[in-house]
């Protein structure tokens, strides 16, 4: 492991997972922390699942967000992907000297005005300010807790052979909309941030009664990192198929011209669950008939062979291993 | 309002309320946030107390503790402060590129011994990595949760003329070791920081059957202003006597020097107590037997007259109003 950190600690990515798995996991050893799932389900009279994430985006607006309305979200669907029901939000800022209050006026609305749509309340909180220069206008932290239903057993780790993957849309689009509002790049057709809560989707997938195996949201490190998470933790291999997997016409345009790969692209209202066969059809029918999950798509199934790895048929017919992120696609964006 | 976030801001002082009753409660109305207790107590099946903490403390490492014990120790706290058992923390880093690993080995390893002392786990975290000069080393935000046994109803609006106020030991110890680490101060007799977890202190005063009210730790803004938070939110008077407050020799010594005031002070390992007169007596005793509360001395006494004020009867026998810290007396101590 290197000696100082890098940009590539932060990503999600390869050196990210080293860093918790070498640093964080050896030193708090517990059960709840060791599965390296979104959120942490405990035991404290029902069961409340409990999760964190710092934001750390720039530009703080970006097209189809601000970090008020991404850390929401974030934490929201880290919830939602432990199948709980979000409850109860922290909020915890640390501000530069010298950020106009009509910015963290308007951050702060962004936050409301989300946790509403996620039906979430903000219960508890913290302000630090720090001297010019030693932070970059402002990184939100956001902690929730949620209530999971009884008998709902979600893990990265419970993906079987048979099992087949679903995508709930296109892929990339909030990392480009938030890179190309930073370098000043202009496409014809703007790249708007998915950024949105996935609490309802997912509540309608488990009133579904689909047997649901493994449930993430693919932010950073986008959905090649996150299949490599199920495939690694559930001893599985995954399948997918590159003619299957959405991504909008601007983003493919905008990664080209890049040289970015959609897959490892970042997303903040996108899910991916690996799902029984039977039921999956269904599934993938309730889950189109979400606002946020319009243009769901089958992309692949799990199997018993090549486990630990993601192969993916590319458009092309050709086989490619699909690794995880190694080192930084874009830093900041979330 | 001002314009602009001043440093003032976040001192957990007078604009530090301002920000927050002016901008967030209005935002995010609702019975649990705008008690402004430090953790928010939440029917989830069983009660459990939720909080959160960002930590910027600069340098990270100071006598007597760094940013992990501190980040611990100070959710622990809050958590302690609602009369709650804590149980689990999250851990969120924002961390500048370049930073040495092993300074966040180290720094790790602060956190999982001082949450070993207080019996709590981390259970989930984030890490964010920012390119340099965008943060200052390590930022951390903990969050935490932790259950609250049936029957005790602690708030700082609670407090009632005739109770007695009680402190569990010498102030400012933690301000004046931060600062005199970072600006390479020396004196005679090192200041130490205070930082502890408080909470098996607070188990034993819940279990002396003592009637408490008020509880709270007197971090940012000093025992002057957690006394003026009191007065406010209780809409009673408070009288304290400076003869009976303790401050140790160094720590008064390089405050005579600096021009600081030991009642504004930041403290990581004190707590302040609002407890019906009966059976004060018997509370001190027992916070006397605890180690970190050896120091323990009732300071005043809750009065119906001077509603939300504080008012300090000096060593010199005049009487003089103490307000809430208005500005930045240090910054980013913790």
């Amino acid at each position: 492991m290197e000696d100082r950190i890098l940009l590539a600690h932060g990503s999600g990515g390869k050196l990210g997972h080293d860093l918790v798995e070498q640093v964080f996991v050896p030193l708090f050893d517990n059960a709840f922390l060791c599965k390296l799932d979104d959120s942490a389900v405990l035991e404290l009279g029902g069961r409340v699942a409990f999760t964190t994430d710092s934001y750390v985006v720039q530009p703080i607006f970006f097209p189809g967000g601000d970090i008020g309305k991404l850390a929401v979200c974030g934490t929201v669907n880290d919830l939602a992907m432990s199948g709980a029901v979000p409850r109860y939000l922290s909020l915890s800022l640390i501000i530069e000297e010298g950020l106009p209050v009509a910015d963290l006026r308007r951050v702060a609305a962004s936050v409301r005005d989300a946790g509403a749509e996620a039906d979430v309340m903000v219960v508890t909180g913290d302000t630090k300010v720090v001297n010019k220069g030693s932070a970059d206008g402002l990184f939100i932290t956001t902690a929730g807790v949620g209530v999971v239903a009884p008998g709902l057993e979600i893990s990265g780790s419970n993906a079987r052979p048979g099992d087949r993957v679903i995508l709930s849309g296109t892929l990339g689009d909030h990392g480009i909309a938030v890179m190309s509002q930073r370098e000043g790049l202009q496409f014809s057709s703007p790249v708007t941030s998915d950024c949105a809560p996935l609490n309802r989707l997912v509540a309608e997938m488990v009133e579904s009664g689909a047997e649901m195996h493994c449930l993430r949201d693919p932010t950073r490190g986008g959905l090649a990192s996150t299949l490599n998470e199920f495939a690694s933790s559930s001893g599985v291999g995954i399948r997918i198929e590159e003619a299957m997997i959405p991504v909008s016409e601007s983003v493919r345009g905008a990664c080209e011209l890049l040289g970015f790969w959609p897959l490892y692209g970042a997303n903040e209202g996108k899910l991916v669950v690996v799902v029984a066969a039977e039921g999956a059809g269904d599934l993938l029918d309730i889950m189109r008939r979400n606002r946020y999950a319009r243009q769901s798509a089958m992309i692949g199934e799990v199997v018993a062979d090549n486990s630990g790895r993601v192969v993916m048929k590319t458009a092309m017919g050709a086989s490619r291993i699909v690794d995880m992120l190694v080192g930084e696609q874009l830093p900041r964006i979330c």
